[in-house]
């Protein structure tokens, strides 16, 4: 078992990354403010391991919430069952959440810990990559809007997560791979000699070699966890997390909730289309552009965003978080393992991108 | 105009005391983040106090929205209507706020600030005494849960409070005297010197004379920013602020949200039961107890509870916040003007305390 620690305003908390870990109820027990405990999971993860999860805190009082698969079930109404879960358990101040499942379930039962009598512990059992590597980790919370993706949401840091690797064997291969997007977005943006890791590890990667993916998830954790001290409420660094995701967000709410894409799918494009308009403003050269290009097709994930016009894209694009004062603001590779959130450039660069990336230029 | 400094972990913020200062606009610019502001106000305000609001703000872009005035809207359902209305005024994360009304409108806006992308401004403009004194504030949000009161929340600061006192004017008799239980409050619980000057002074607040009036609104706020500033998430000294909510709370929940009592009417019976359980349990004496509820009386507030069985006391003040391992810990007084967090006491005086203001007792 690897321990890693998050440094936040209000404290330290432990990241235990292993294989096995949910069977070893001394991961959970040290994590616990008191006895009372509501396990949230989903219809597919609750036959994979939520037997193995209550076994591991026989000792307390588990309460279980089951929800439906999905992120179109991210929503508000379904925070509202978490709530009255809580409700009906009797649960007080010192109740404890505990996430089991992918970053649905993570987003949604962070954000009933944080809004439950203002702010109750949570512990994160994440069971998908993208969870492991990145939503579990750093304490956003979140239900998605009609309008976009988690607009309603809230900064809680959780008290621990406990990320078993093992879990990882039962993933989807679609959805591994999208979790392998975000573990790509460090490398990228944020560490050359992860990026080198990757580029020559990623077929034991696709391979989902225990060694080699305990090593990718403890090294993206570390990466963020690294990040989120040092700007835990994103007002600055933070921001570089979100490499990619500011096309990729256009392209899953131009898609709408019900759609194809997954998330990491839609990052992923958005990450070569970063790449690309990076090389458009000269902030990185072609060969540059051209290796993480490269990578993200390597590990099979998509580069080509669907159909949509220009406008369509400035229209979404500017419904984004990042957008201050009205102005659409990118975070864009500055070469192999940077990034920095770019001040502004001109339309036209992004139409030449957009152009450059259109499905019949596939 | 008086301008109040509160220290929070995330910086500080002003509450502005005074006396039209709705109608000045610099009272609101300097606290704007933006331009983009949404006006939430309610069907009783707006036609008193929107225009001159709007007029302060015209240089602007502000957006309206009108809930319904009375508790029971303060919702989830509520909440998100002006997550939508950000939405569809296309604000994005350095839009703001502003809470133009009384708790409800303030509790609500407050909460749906803290959640829209993750937390953005918000203004506090208090139109009741309950607001200006106590709820706008310190950072609390929340909506009601059929369970309980403020069961979903969040602690989010304001970026700062405009509290004009002649707003109180048309305040209905009721909601001023509710108001003024929180008032009591801080003098009972937290301040000898300012219990005195209520008990001196207590037919002028009635009156409403403009200068008693603004005085008890800056003192009462000053003692507030004082402890949120030691306790911003009330893991302390800031439970001291829910002298008599326990016992409030639960007569909130009994009689239901539909019902004729107004929160301060309950926090008033709820202080003064506190002062008969701290007499029960020997912590102040006879001669302590008569004098803060002598003050409730003379304040025209209530003292008596409706018609409940212990076991319904017991049952429904086992679900308070303040609850913690399933042990209900109470704000007692411990003298004029000061006050503790009881550690655990005896069901038989908690028992007596209820049979000695049962209704029949009256």
């Amino acid at each position: 078992m690897h321990a890693l620690k998050v440094n936040t305003a209000g404290g330290s908390y432990p990241i235990l990354v292993g294989r096995g870990l949910i069977d070893r109820a001394d991961a959970f027990v040290s994590l616990l403010p008191g006895r009372q405990v509501l396990v949230v999971t989903n219809d597919v993860v609750a036959p994979l391991y939520l037997d193995r999860v209550l076994a591991s805190l026989a000792d307390l009082e588990p309460a279980t919430l089951v929800l439906p698969d999905g992120e179109r079930h991210k929503t508000l109404e379904t925070f509202s069952r978490i709530i009255d879960a809580l409700v009906d358990a009797g649960f007080h101040r010192d109740a404890c959440v505990l996430a089991l499942g992918g970053g649905v379930v993570g987003d949604l039962s962070g954000f009933a810990a944080a809004c439950f009598h203002r702010g109750i512990a949570c512990i994160q059992v994440p069971t998908s990559l993208l969870a492991q590597v990145d939503s579990s980790v750093g304490g956003k919370t979140a239900v998605n809007h009609v309008a976009g993706k988690n607009l309603v949401g809230a900064f809680h840091q959780p008290v621990g997560v406990v990320a078993d690797v093992t879990t990882l064997e039962t993933l989807p291969e679609r959805e591994f791979l999208a979790g392998l997007a975000e573990v790509l977005k460090y490398g990228i943006g944020l560490d050359e000699e992860f990026f080198e890791w990757l580029e020559n590890n990623l077929q034991a990667l696709l391979d989902r070699e225990p060694l080699a993916v305990e090593r990718a998830v403890i090294w993206s954790c570390a990466i963020k966890a690294r990040v989120v001290a040092e700007d835990e409420r994103e007002q600055g660094r933070r921001a570089l997390l979100n490499l990619g995701h500011t096309f990729g967000h256009a392209i899953e709410t131009h898609a709408g909730y019900g759609s194809d894409w997954l998330h990491g799918e839609a990052v992923a494009v958005g990450m070569a289309m970063a790449a690309l308009m990076a090389e458009e403003l000269g902030t990185i050269d072609a060969d540059t552009c051209r290796r993480i290009r490269a990578l993200i097709e390597a590990a099979g994930l998509p580069a080509h965003p669907p159909a949509m016009s220009t406008d369509r894209w400035m229209e979404l694009m500017g419904r984004d978080k990042k957008v201050a004062a009205g102005r659409i603001r990118l975070v864009l590779p500055t070469g192999i393992g940077s990034s920095a959130l770019s001040a502004g450039y001109d339309d036209a660069a992004l139409a030449r991108t957009i152009a450059r990336t259109a499905p019949n230029d596939d």
